[in-house]
């Protein structure tokens, strides 16, 4: 793929950082024939492909705001500016996630207009082809409801960018479908997305309320929820699945004959559990920075960065991020 | 069991009322040797059982307030009362969710010192003997952090008295867990539940901030939260579980050998779905009000309402309401 610029991955970013994300980057470039260049600490990166330096690291667990003010020369940091820089077409990181969204957001920028950037995240559903598109993940824990309007253009934009959905359905994440329907945020979110006019610029269709159960449900492209509530329903729906399918496989090992009967089920079994992985998706798009910049999740393996960069490298092509700006941004 | 007073049974509210709540209230009386009256209209209402009368039913879609304020003589309504009255030593229904909640704070009142009764919602965890009790699940969707404090009262000596747990672990549900992480309620309840002077008072230990993932794992008993945020996770963890069910069901009807593997299966996973099943649990606990109040969910089958009377009549034995009152109330 032809690209302006390369893809920038931080090498230094997440639980199985530098070797697994460099092992990524280095299989994206020759699998893909994508040009990827990696962010990190020269001495610690040993790799074929360009490596950017950046002495510093911001650790999983770090305070984000204090990481991304006081380590200027940190991977994430040196990412994002490559990226406002014109050096870098995207970024790629499976680091601290608040600390990835702080450092595009100064580095970067808004989207003029845009009021506060937010994580979309994709869930695999099973038995549906297309994931359901959440946000905000995580990144804004106090929200106005302007910002859910701003949230559900974004999340629209990217659900027909991404799986080329001609009218994406969005819900409100509310407890009960009527209108009056939820705390007091709901109720005021749920009459500005009433109002057609957002939809209608960005080619969306309003579903109403939506409850926890509608998320795995088919019917729904994109819901979106202020950062506190997408997160425990984001984190919710892993516990569960993970509960769940360990359950069901730890009753797959009681005996010899149900062992053997786990066996024959597997070939049937293994679409679901790739359509259930993580690293399938490619990990969170960060909409409302003016730039590409991709949030993996931190376990992520060489084929979640494979997979990143490839959302990334497509991202760029489409021209996300002035689709996102069309429909969000006021003019400059 | 010898009881003061009967159970009042709603025989109007649910799905399948009133056939299938009366079904299960004849089943509780004669399986678990319980006084049982239902209530509910003498000419929709036929059994062997006594029948308080009620003209009025407030429908599941119904304005819970206005049903509540408008409907004096409704089945709900009358239940409340009979509690509050002596005529019944608690109330089951599952009837329309809300009406209930206010049915019972309106006619048995709120026990003194209790800001805001909350719905607790047994969640069955795959792989545990007891359930994690979360709470709040919908009554109260503003929440201030003095109220989730009292949340986590109500839950520990819930917890206590129905599991027999003698110093139940409470978490904070939030979205990391540093006690920074979260929302401005989020950082100040955990502000006020890091002082052990609440859970001494009711035998707990705070476990800090949890995170969705935690909810279906080991290591915790009660989980607060406000009732927006506890309802969207337990309707999310309700749709994962139903759609993952419903997947892995699918790929063992995929062709004959898979048919015959899941045959071999079914018995080990008989157990999982046993402890899965909403019935079995008996239903949500109102706490706070003066009185015991069962809210069973809108699909209730008889078993559902035997498991409910059950868990009601060992609830006025045990004395929770006099419990909760010590722990959280204030001397008359």
């Amino acid at each position: 793929m032809t690209l302006p610029a390369p893809i920038a991955v931080d090498a230094m970013g997440g639980d199985r950082a530098p070797d697994e994300i460099v092992a990524g980057a280095e299989r994206a470039a020759a699998e893909l024939d994508l040009p990827v260049v990696l962010v990190g600490d020269p001495d610690r990166v040993r790799s074929s492909l360009e490596v950017l330096p950046a002495s510093e690291v911001i650790a999983m667990d770090e305070d984000p705001g204090r990481g991304v003010r006081r380590k200027k020369d940190s991977s994430l940091v040196r990412a994002a500016e490559a990226v406002r820089d014109g050096r870098a077409s995207a970024m790629v990181s499976a680091g601290n996630t608040g600390a990835t969204w702080g450092a595009a957001l100064l580095r970067m920028g808004r989207i003029k207009g845009v009021s506060r950037p937010a994580i979309a995240t994709p869930l695999p559903r099973p038995g549906h082809d297309t994931p359901l598109v959440l946000l905000d993940a995580g990144a804004n824990v106090d929200c106005q409801a302007e910002w859910l309007v701003q949230f559900a253009q974004m999340g629209a934009v990217f659900a027909r960018d991404r799986y080329g959905l001609d009218a994406p359905r969005v819900g409100l994440l509310s407890i009960g479908e009527e209108p009056g329907k939820g705390d007091g945020l709901r109720k005021e979110a749920h009459a500005l997305l009433d109002d057609p006019s957002w939809a209608e610029r960005c080619g969306a269709t309003f579903a109403g309320n939506v409850e926890g159960r509608d998320l795995m449900a088919p019917g729904l492209d994109v819901v979106v929820t202020d950062g506190f509530t997408g997160n425990v329903a984001l984190k919710t729906l892993e516990g569960a699945m993970r509960s769940l399918v360990g359950a069901v496989l730890g009753a797959f090992d009681t005996d010899d004959a149900t062992r053997a009967a786990g066996d024959v089920l597997m070939p049937a079994l293994l679409p679901l559990y790739g359509q259930l992985d993580p690293d399938a998706t490619g990990g969170a798009m960060l909409l409302g920075v003016d730039g590409v910049c991709i949030i993996s999740h931190g376990s992520s393996s060489a084929t979640a960065v494979v997979n990143a960069c490839r959302v990334a490298a497509e991202s760029v092509s489409s021209g996300l991020v002035d689709a996102v700006r069309g429909a969000v941004g006021t003019p400059a």
